[in-house]
């Protein structure tokens, strides 16, 4: 299950497995412009932060298609790429790849259209290869924090569907479910979007890893009763000092782990790090629409007329973090001083 | 909106506002005997402990009503009374009320039927009564913990809905808004069965008291960012050193509130102690249906054969309640102590 992002040649377009509707519906969702894209990824037909790298790299090769080739088309492709990176907030992945496509585009400003055209296909093919070699070496890297029997609770999707493929948190339990290790999944179920019961759970059933989903309220009784040995998440943007934003919950799973003492860690590429950010403090968190909250499919949930809270990303400070796992290895305390040697480096 | 339970002496049953549709819908389910009871019970047509105690104080009357006057009729009522304390375990209020019931008769153990019959529905309506005017008392008491200007936190429902009127948790929050004292509170949505979203939103939203419904995994970052200056939730069972068996979820609040330095209260009525149990290690904890993880009405989120997991409650120690708000008062640390004091003198 490594197409869930396909590009096709035949149509020209990006077609995204829409994730909206897993498990129930498996279509696909078709984007031929920067509309489509933006439009996929704000309602989170995609998401996850190195997917969403994927897409927006993708994306830009859409809105180069999507420009006349005439007098304004560098201002009008200029336009769409600030809208795109502008797309969502948090993941810091989204501008990472934007950011990459501009840069080629300013080493080489004279290209002709259909040369730009043509170098951003490439480019985005190639970064959605190495999407999926950066996950498996990350899943080697982090097989090693998992022992054999372990139940591992994973907070969130930040498998297959969140990356190019193989997963980050995941590809570290696929890395050690690889190595022949037994081990058991709880996959909090991450309301209000459902990744977890709905996406990781999809995933991992898929493949025959044991796991089950529990509700996120059910994290303080499971590990009080020593059902969770290690915790596994992924990340959407992580600062200069190993603060870590993800998916709303996961600095509560993560308080609850250190109370408990099991090990928490991280799983991200260093695409993931942004190292203009010296804290978590700094990084934006999106709200998003009330009706994740209000509504489950069609079903209405809350009484009408009644507000809510729905903040889509907490930021966990780096003393919780036992290590962060990358494609380089594995980052540990003091974050600071890691972070530049290993991710500052290059 | 107190006659979510109510005796109809025409129909000779008794009538439950079913909380299972709410807030789509308000339509009674009628209960005539103890299949009706206990089905009613287990399947949260009815809930929160207080309220359990009142259906079970009228489900022993339909329990006399049911067995026909004959040689064996005790018998067959002493049947039907341990059937209708086994429909639930945690709630401590449903063994309680069938206590109180078999206590009055064992009193007067040659009486005819009928007379059994007349004796157990005065109590029951006033077991009824009771729990109103014990909830009101609550509210008062427990009212002077909240300041002008709070934002309070609660889990679960634990208002109206969850007692025979006023509620307890909601009972305090109740109070303090009769006391012309400016306050938000934020219903966290209490999965799986959303009592939060469904419930304490449907109540207060009808009275105007302000409530915003937040996912139970926000709870870190609302308190991170001082967004809850108190939490007050209701409770099933608490042990003589005052652990707290309620809704699951109220652990991990208690342990986020304790690091955060947000105030944790506790409402319950003295019904609600078990003083046979001396730590709410003993506490029996109850595991439901999968489906209410799968499934939110007819809409299946999980995958089909994924395993779930879902224990209905969890315990939180006492070392983390600033206060258990009771009808006599107050009381807090020692809890042993004060406990002892407070409800084991009676």
């Amino acid at each position: 299950m490594t197409d869930h992002i396909q590009f096709s040649p035949e149509r020209d377009a990006l077609l995204l497995l829409d994730q909206r509707i897993l498990p129930g519906q498996e279509d696909y969702f078709v984007c031929t412009n920067t509309k489509d894209t933006i439009y996929a990824l704000q309602t989170m037909v995609v998401r996850g932060a190195p997917a969403i790298g994927v897409t927006a790299a993708y994306g830009c090769y859409l809105a180069s298609r999507e420009v006349a080739a005439g007098l304004g088309w560098r201002d009008n492709l200029a336009k769409l790429l600030r809208d795109l990176e502008n797309a969502r907030p948090t993941a810091v992945n989204l501008r990472w790849a934007v950011e990459k496509m501009r840069g080629a585009w300013a080493a080489e400003p004279n290209l002709a259209l259909p040369d730009l055209q043509a170098k951003w296909l490439a480019m985005a093919k190639d970064i959605h290869a190495t999407d999926i070699e950066i996950n498996t070496a990350m899943g080697r890297f982090g097989a090693v924090l998992i022992d054999d029997g372990d139940t591992v609770m994973t907070h969130c999707n930040a498998g297959t569907l969140a990356t190019a493929g193989y997963g980050t948190a995941l590809g570290v339990i696929r890395g050690a479910w690889a190595q022949g290790k037994k081990l058991d999944v709880i996959a909090n179920e991450t309301r209000p979007f459902l990744q977890g019961a709905r996406l990781t759970a999809y995933e991992l059933h898929k493949e025959g890893i044991p796991v089950k989903v529990a509700c996120d309220n059910a994290c303080a009784l499971l590990m009080q009763r020593g059902m969770v040995q290690k915790v596994v998440v992924g990340a959407d943007r992580i600062a200069a000092n190993g603060d870590v934003a993800n998916k709303i919950g996961t600095f509560g799973v993560a308080l609850l782990a250190r109370h408990f003492g099991v090990p928490f860690y991280v799983a991200a590429p260093a695409s993931t790090f942004d190292l203009s950010m010296a804290t978590g403090a700094a990084i934006p968190i999106e709200e998003r629409t009330p009706r994740e909250v209000t509504h489950i499919g069609e079903h209405q949930i809350t009484p009408s007329g009644v507000d809510v809270v729905n903040y889509a990303f907490d930021v966990t400070p780096s003393e919780l973090i036992a290590g962060i796992v990358t494609e380089r290895g594995v980052i540990r305390a003091p974050y600071r001083e890691s972070i530049a040697a290993i991710i500052g480096a290059q």
